[in-house]
């Protein structure tokens, strides 16, 4: 399970030159930024959707495709998923009070 | 780098019994689940507006942020991140024309 | 210009029985809500890369746009467009240091 | 009823000179347009909670919270709204199989 998201992110930057036709991904990556973001923000509607229905098969669902779609985005950017795990790491190490602070400037 | 998403969720479950004066996630995860909600869309809207500026290192920093929202949802909801994980890993292995179709029913 | 909004949402309440397969708006009104809703936070997205642009007439346009789909959504829930001009008039004859408690419990 | 949205335009034009330690929408008004989007985006997510609830009352309350801080972005970007609601009208114009096409280039 533990290389699962640069693996991920090893095929989408493989199928950037697929055939868009057949690929629902290869579409994306190859169209315009602006569709990948109203996916993103329309998949983030759906975590919520699906969370206040209180639908735990569907809440896995939803989230596992806002991140899929955030991927594709990170393809598209050419920017490696390491980088954001390498940041979630840091947060991981940091704790109660500093937290807020190392938070900043979201 | 392989298993941060997994001990981060270990941190989070942790973290639910922290002080939540002095805990950002703690407070998160004490709350109601409107609140960790309005914190996924916002951080949506805040990867648009990254990507949008075109500044890449806010975006991996926005992105990291949407995901540790994303994770603190699931651990309230008491779900491991590894059944996400787990959908994605599904998708990875999906190609071509099927890939679509294995995407329902989204 | 003044009677816009009603006349919109008497509009809308008649292309509910409208044949959805020649009326967009029909399609939408005849279908579920979460369609309604996941257009709602689509167009909220497209306001806010409308906006990050600074292209003020697509702004118009996607503000028009996810007034009209709140809209559709208030046809959909049978609740005139009216009770949501109410709101916003009490808001407007708040001032100052009322405000921000006025609009509690947002 | 029939002049509110253009009379709540015209307050918060007023309210940008206001004082921002006493006035919720001054503060938005003179800064950032991004912590106005993020409202925005947030409150759209709030009207998906409220619908997803069923609580109509609630959910009046969102729309009418989404339409105003709408309505903030459009005063600080010094737009009228009277822009928006000729473009809702062009719509209330349209229909059937022409509404479709109309709606382009959303």
């Amino acid at each position: 399970m533990n290389d699962i998201l640069p693996a991920l992110a090893d095929m989408l930057e493989q199928r950037r030159s697929a055939d868009a036709a057949t690929s629902y991904t290869a579409k994306l990556l190859q169209g315009d930024t602006e569709k990948i973001l109203k996916k993103i923000i329309e998949e983030a509607g759906e975590v919520l959707m699906a969370a206040k229905d209180g639908d735990r098969e569907h809440l896995v669902y939803e989230t596992a495709d806002l991140w899929f779609h955030s991927m594709i985005l990170l393809a598209q950017q050419g920017i490696r998923v390491e980088n954001v795990l390498a940041e979630l790491a840091r947060r991981q190490g940091v704790s109660g009070l500093a937290e807020k602070a190392a938070r900043q400037p979201s």
